[in-house]
């Protein structure tokens, strides 16, 4: 009989087991565009997360991401991720519907797709989210920065994005009608 | 030189003008769908109008619905169809893409679709709108009901829905994930 | 009882009757962009149509498009515009669903979306179509140029659209997931 | 030095190796709904795939069905299940963007979606796949009928789907504007 207290992250893995498993299958994520929208739905804002290395003090941009746990829903690892990115006054407007504006595919080993995952293949459902709150990222090593769609779009920054994301963040802008000319 | 006051409506067409156009080309509509959605994005209730006949005392129910005029975008006339249908306070939550969840066409004849208007060939964008508000339709024959996915797709709903919208709904639940078994 | 015979194309209007109601109600477009795939479906070129003006001998570049007939159904109108401009053996695969990648709004008057028509406001459809067989253009003055997608990406390539639809071919190549860095 | 010859399908795993591994993540699938279609990309038939029990003898219905493999990609994934379950001459036309007509999320445990897989915790993209060749099933327990979509709508049908799959049988119908009233 166990006497152990129930964990309270079941789908959580210890470090040598989520390695181990990154060798053997894709592993799925959510990735999250936060926007803000006006009254008619039209984006003025995009959020993209700054990320400062502790140790090179290089600064990368990302969006918000992170797995899709066992038993866990789509929907509430696009809630907990978003949470865990944009913490708990964000109030995130999750979708609907579960079809993403586009699945990203994260190869370990670059040039397979623009897309680049030293650690993994990695499989991401993207979604864009309007958030209406206040947005503070609950880690310090993390800032999140409004763009408007024209800042986005701007090579310098898309250049930054982490494993190849400004491809990523240029589609959600071309399937939001704001990607520009 | 001009002293007629300025058309507060320019888009609208006086009746024998649009009869007219009816009988020449398609007319382009939206339609929503208003739903509650939980925390997760997840619809628990939809939002299905009942309209009385004042003349023969017959139900029927119907959609949010409503032409794009002349000069107007979809977004704008998206948002004016939800507040003429469920009135000012109902703070619709509008779509941050254009891309409809399905295109329904209506022929004048019917049988060619399940979708029917005698009066026109008409084609529609539409769309699932999240409301947070109090809804209230602002013409007195029209009255919004709320009703969970199981409810809605109950064939007599189903089969009420004016013009064969029994079908585009539940499009719109397959859509949502929530049309059952 | 009618002596007429019947009308060879019932959805065409005279010039004086169309111009009527472009100036009454938006007109209902689709518009197609023609590709080449791989065995997976990735998409390796891009059909773009180059027209010769005959009066300025100026050169721009266009996708298939073509108005919706009253009476003509979505599917049959993208058939009918992709005969049209392919020619007979482009054998293009249509669409499982009518559902565009994108709704694209044109105004009469320029600056409100990057789209514009001078001749009316119109709403298109848009749809990715391969095609597997020849092209041949039915018009003298227009020709079809396959371009790949970082050709048809190109500023140059893009500034040259009619009507702003280089906005409309970079939302083709970002939902086709082949608009690059 | 490495003296083993390659492995030929590095993507697969020992059994025990992917049961430890259902155990740790979520398993991320494709999913394809075969499709006749006409000339105007309009559903006639549906494949759904009968599969026999060698040892109850009992029948049950399910569509083309497998994992992704680490590195591979959804396309090249899709295209090796289609040519697993419907054999080498089916020609499939894979889907011009990755993104699925819907996401089905499989839990081991039942209740918590309509779809269930005692298995695993399975995700799913799912497409409309069009296919224009001969189907023949490589595996001797399975065999392929076409049904028009009021037949694949039957509950007796729907009710037969292994997994719960009628939803998802029923939301495809409904994607393709072929579910009826």
């Amino acid at each position: 009989m166990s006497v152990r207290t129930p964990d309270p992250n079941p789908g959580w893995l210890p470090e040598f087991a989520l390695d181990e498993t990154r060798a053997r299958v894709p592993i799925l994520y959510v990735e999250a565009v936060p926007v803000r929208v006006d009254s008619h739905g039209t984006v003025e804002h995009i959020g993209v997360l700054l990320r400062g290395s502790s140790t090179t003090g290089e600064m990368t941009r990302t969006l918000v991401s992170g797995r899709v746990l066992h038993g866990e829903s789509v929907r509430d690892a696009l809630l907990r991720n978003l949470e865990k990115d944009l913490g708990p006054t964000a109030f995130p407007q999750l979708p609907t519907s579960v079809v993403p504006f586009t699945v990203a595919e994260y190869f370990p080993f670059p040039g397979v797709t623009p897309l680049h995952d030293p650690r993994q293949h990695a499989v991401a459902l993207a979604y864009v989210v309007p958030v209406t709150g206040e947005c503070n990222p609950r880690q310090d090593a993390l800032e999140l920065t409004w763009l408007t769609p024209e800042e986005a779009a701007h090579p310098d920054v898309l250049a930054d994005m982490e494993g190849g994301r400004g491809t990523l963040l240029k589609q959600a802008l071309a399937h939001l009608g704001v990607l520009g000319a």
